[in-house]
């Protein structure tokens, strides 16, 4: 068995680790302290070298073991190695940390701050400048009307339940899910009966009930982790932060859980500034809260995020897209629902073929989804760990038409990254009934037409005395129909007297019966159809696409003198966070003057770029800037022509002074590759070692 | 006089616009009912033109009545032209409009949201890159601990009076500022006693304590303005909005006040990743959060909006600065402490005169102060209405060596826009305090050196005695003392015994004995200087700049039929929400073929624009982009040539096809000015007519 020599393996970097850190710390301090000689500080410097050989040795040997990509230590030890070259880098800082930080809020530091900035405005190139999408940019606070009227106060909770001596809370599902996994993995005795049972409930977690899910926690007698504690029932915890607008107190507002309310309200302005002409997209991108009652998953699961957010309006009568075609060729990972059901894995496919069977249910749709798939994967996201999923029936909201979500396998699994629904017209609609103002697109008749509309009359006394609390939730789903499955109602009603009717809201069946519901199509004349639109809604969670994407770009590799791991992100220039880093070899007047022309050069030609003439060797301050993924580095050995070195390859070209800035710029851009750079510039074999 | 005539005037427009409106409302409603004859409409149409023809008349008159720019009602007219135009074309939305709004919160709709776009992306360029600041991006939710380190939560608040029946919440400075303003104004028996009375007051305002102002509001018979009730004392209320992090309901949060609190807070990793070097610069985007007592100046005063702020750290012993002379030679308006407590108004003077006289405190600040000049006249801000603005010593927090801001004057008055302040080393001091964590920088010296230091010892128990409540401000201001301060204190009581002393957090002078503070200068031996760095902050509020820039650019021309004023903003291409419109001039293929080659060129150049083939007359086109201050326009009349027409001279060239994306790129990003474009190609004078 692997496992325990994995174990052993891991063990034994820490420790090394634990060593070099302890041994690095020592130096710092007889360096800082000003009183050691230089002979023990040499000495001091030479042990920690060695500790340092022997960490990445044992590094190595656990890669070994746990080949690449393999098993879950596998992933543990490379989002450790991820997320230890994050933090110390500054991608990513624990916000607040001076005073032991906030769980769930992180600060995106200088190389981050750069990543971000560069993901959003390709966004904004890739989707808003080229769709002309209107964007718009409204408040986080936002009043409490708007979020009953989308039913985030009412909807948007988790359960919780709270240690009942301590108040401690958490959050039930995952109590649960820890429990059942704890027991799968560790208990050996386990009765094949009894792991089926928790197999069963992990698949069906998310759609537990208050009361089942309170009810597996007695019936497991599942106690608060910390202190053993009796559990209260679990009850719904509202995931908004709550404020207060103004002085009075009595203005209940809510810091948005997604920026897509903001474009709804204004759907009436944007459809006349679009020239009352359908379709048009808004867009918006801003941040948006979530008070988790216990934050888990690092990166992937915080309390304050970036959205990108895309509603797409559209005639729901026709929803084909004069664009699909140029994306209609694209071959990726798919996962539709029908092989997630069967237990079959994703499958490559057309998205042509996929929108013309009927897999995915529209061209609007499927644009998108192609769109999407161009935008990740010119990120830097792996073609073989990106796949769109489509939400099993029991994910989907009620009104929703079709939906799935751009999933990127990192080390916490599969992670739902983008969002690409049909959301019909529900959320206009639910905005109107509240404000009384019609959210609305027109069609004008040349000359009026005789129509025939379906008219649903649901009798609310006869539903109310059947279903009780349910009868909204039954009426709704009633006058949600479409026109087929009214009528297929309308004659089972004629010919039995009554029905089975799914209420996906209720997770059940109901009986329906021939008073509940009248059925018919109705002749009107008609000058202009007035409908609303359907909206396709893709919404991008930025902080997790760059956290994927951070897991995507990192490798590592031994240094020259194979004493360390040295960490690379293998980012494209689009998301560099600087695309070019300048060296003059050593400290003189000649190549700091030169260093200076090139720099000025790369200012003007709007290339990103930093002078680092810290004394430290070239090998050293290469790898530094690896380590932040800047992909090119420019060396200035002399004052008429320099070195461009390439980050992956490591090769180095010579290249005259004044013609660095042009190739850095063709490079970053896109219109040359290395391979041609480097077939046209002489190689460069010289001193410049890649490592001290 | 011209003051009645005036108003009468403006009466006279706002009954001819509202008869417009009227008029238009009815057409609309003629249009889309169906039922209407064509010569119904037609004739609808006609007394819809008569009646635009006369409001323009109306304008004009007022126009001219006014003079451009002069006194207040003028002001007042620009602003309402100016606030239509930007709400007409969604520039600026009441966010969450169709539930009425919410006071104080404005979304920026498709054009308004490119130019934020234009301008944050220019600071970034102009600050970020050029200076290779540390961008970072921080959570909007804070936690309790780190507002009350900053003060925040003790200070962060306006006075408040209620009315003592409805319970509506007032500004009291408000309520006294408009009392004395109505009665300078409007009461012509005022005796000139109380007038200097009234005018005092409205000089001290900011300055009055909550029982001062109660004490006036008492004297005045001040009342609620709706309701004639009476008021409550004044009492403080905090702007920060307020929240719970976690579902405990135990953890305070706020939503941030600015942004640079999550730059200090980092300043310790900060510092290391720009290698333990002073100085550099920090800066940070986001949005910050006010909740206004009741907002007033539209949208200069709202309840959230973008801040971008930098601090920049330096050694408090050497702030110069190696690129102030880049900025020395720069002249523009300052408005120094001198020039304002003799009355008199700001000057234009050389910025290096200004640093090397003193007048501004250090090069560091003198440099940003330049570089805001540089950026604000960028965008597009009137030189004349830009003045750099001394803070008074009672403005300034008695921590501040200096402060200046930038003021623009729009029709509310001079607005501060952007503050540049030295804050000493009062913030990273504050969170050294609180968290525990030192936030300092190290010289190290090459050998110990011994050195004198300042060493002012306050006994507390004399301070307790004396001053009570008020011995934490005495105590912390005889700390702050220089050098050169705490010489002359301990001279006085040497020979006197006591001296006075100015504790500014108390605005007065008060008298410290010899038994309260023991003042010396010791010798010790020293390996390093650790010292905590003097923070230079430029602090941008991104929507005021924005909104100035909005009344600076704007103007009105009259139609060529003369029916009408047409809006143009005069946005340099930099700012401009789109920077060029293609338009067919005609509905053929041929035409419609040329503008998707044009557009196609100009995508692949990175210039935004739009194609427009809206069946109205070229000419109303024309009005249409002028109007969301679209520099350059396309008129695509042949399938070869084609027209570039320049917005504010409304001048025409001919251009090949294929020269169009370059010439407008040149003319976009600066490298060519109309001027030479004019002189290079022919003119065009051909049929397209301005205005229908």
């Amino acid at each position: 068995m692997a496992a325990p020599s994995e174990d052993a393996l891991r063990r034994a970097l820490a420790a090394r680790k634990a060593a070099v850190d302890a041994q690095a710390e020592a130096v710092r301090a007889l360096k800082a302290g000003g009183g050691a000689s230089k002979a023990d500080v040499d000495a001091a410097v030479e042990a920690l070298k060695a500790l340092k050989v022997e960490a990445g040795a044992a590094a190595r040997r656990l890669q070994q073991a746990v080949g690449a990509g393999a098993g879950g230590a596998a992933r543990e030890e490379l989002r450790q190695a991820v997320v230890n070259t994050l933090e110390r880098k500054l991608f990513y800082i624990p916000s607040f940390k001076i005073y032991r930080g906030v769980a769930g809020l992180y600060d995106y530091g200088p190389p981050g701050c750069r990543v971000k900035a560069n993901v959003l405005s390709f966004w904004r190139q890739h989707f808003v400048l080229e769709e002309n999408m209107l964007e718009v940019d409204c408040p986080c606070v936002t009043p409490e009307v708007v979020l009953k009227a989308s039913g985030h106060v009412e909807k948007f909770t988790d359960l919780m339940v709270k240690d009942e001596k301590t108040g401690t809370c958490y959050r039930a599902d995952h109590l649960l899910k820890d429990f059942c996994k704890e027991k799968l993995e560790k208990d050996l005795a386990l009765p094949q009966e009894k792991a089926d049972e928790f197999k069963r409930i992990l698949a069906i977690l998310d759609d537990l009930s208050a009361e089942e899910l309170g009810a597996k926690i007695k019936e497991y007698g599942i106690v608060a982790p910390d202190t053993k504690n009796p559990l209260s029932d679990p009850y719904p915890f509202n995931l908004m932060f709550q404020t207060s607008i103004g002085p009075t107190g009595l203005s209940v507002g809510y810091m948005r859980p997604e920026t897509a309310q903001g474009i709804f309200v204004n759907f009436k302005d944007l459809y006349y500034y679009n020239g009352q002409k359908l379709p048009f997209a808004a867009a918006q991108i801003g941040q948006a809260f979530r008070n988790e009652i216990s934050p888990r998953q690092g990166l992937l699961r915080v309390r304050e995020f970036t959205l990108a957010e895309i509603e797409h309006f559209v005639d729901p009568e026709d929803k084909s897209h004069p664009k699909f075609v140029d994306v209609a060729d694209l071959e990726f990972l798919m996962f539709p629902r029908e092989l997630q059901l069967s237990g079959e894995s994703a499958k490559l496919m057309k998205l042509g073929e996929a929108v013309s069977k009927g897999t995915v249910n529209n061209e609007t749709l499927g644009y998108f989804i192609g769109r999407v798939y161009l935008f990740l994967t010119s990120l830097g996201i792996d073609k073989g760990r990106l796949r769109f999923r489509q939400h099993l029936p029991n994910e989907m909201a009620h009104y929703a038409a079709d939906c799935w979500d751009a999933e990127i396998e990192c080390s916490y699994g599969w992670i739902e990254c983008v969002g690409i629904a049909d959301r019909s017209a529900y959320d206009l609609k639910a905005h109107t009934d509240k404000s009384g103002v019609p959210l609305v697109a027109h069609e004008k008749f040349s000359k009026p037409r005789e129509v025939e509309k379906l008219v649903i009359v649901p009798s609310k006394k006869d539903l109310g005395l059947a279903f009780k609390g349910n009868q909204k939730m039954v009426l709704e789903a009633l006058e949600a129909m479409s026109e087929k499955e009214a009528f297929e109602m309308k004659a089972e009603l004629e010919t039995k007297g009554e029905t089975n009717f799914k209420v996906c809201t209720l997770g059940k069946d109901v009986v329906i019966t021939k008073k509940m519901v009248s059925i018919s199509m109705e002749k009107k004349l008609e000058h202009q159809r007035v409908f609303t639109p359907s909206v396709v809604e893709p919404s991008f969670g930025i902080g997790r696409i760059i956290y994927c994407l951070f897991e995507h770009s990192f490798y590592t590799r031994p240094s020259k003198s194979e004493e360390e791991q040295l960490n690379v992100f293998r980012f494209p220039p689009l998301v560099a966070p600087i695309k070019c880093t300048v060296f003059p070899l050593v400290k003189n007047q000649e190549f700091d003057d030169a260093a200076k022309v090139i720099a000025k050069a790369l200012t003007t030609a709007g290339i990103s770029h930093i002078i680092d003439t810290t004394a430290i060797s070239i090998g050293r301050r290469y790898a530094r800037t690896d380590e932040i993924g800047v992909p090119f580095a420019v060396t200035v050995d002399s004052a008429t022509n320099v070195t461009i070195r390439e980050r992956d390859s490591k090769e180095q070209v010579r290249v005259d002074i004044d013609e660095v800035a042009p190739v850095v710029k063709q490079l970053t851009e896109g219109q040359s590759t290395w391979t041609d750079v480097s077939a046209k510039y002489p190689a460069h074999v010289g001193p410049q070692s890649e490592q001290e």
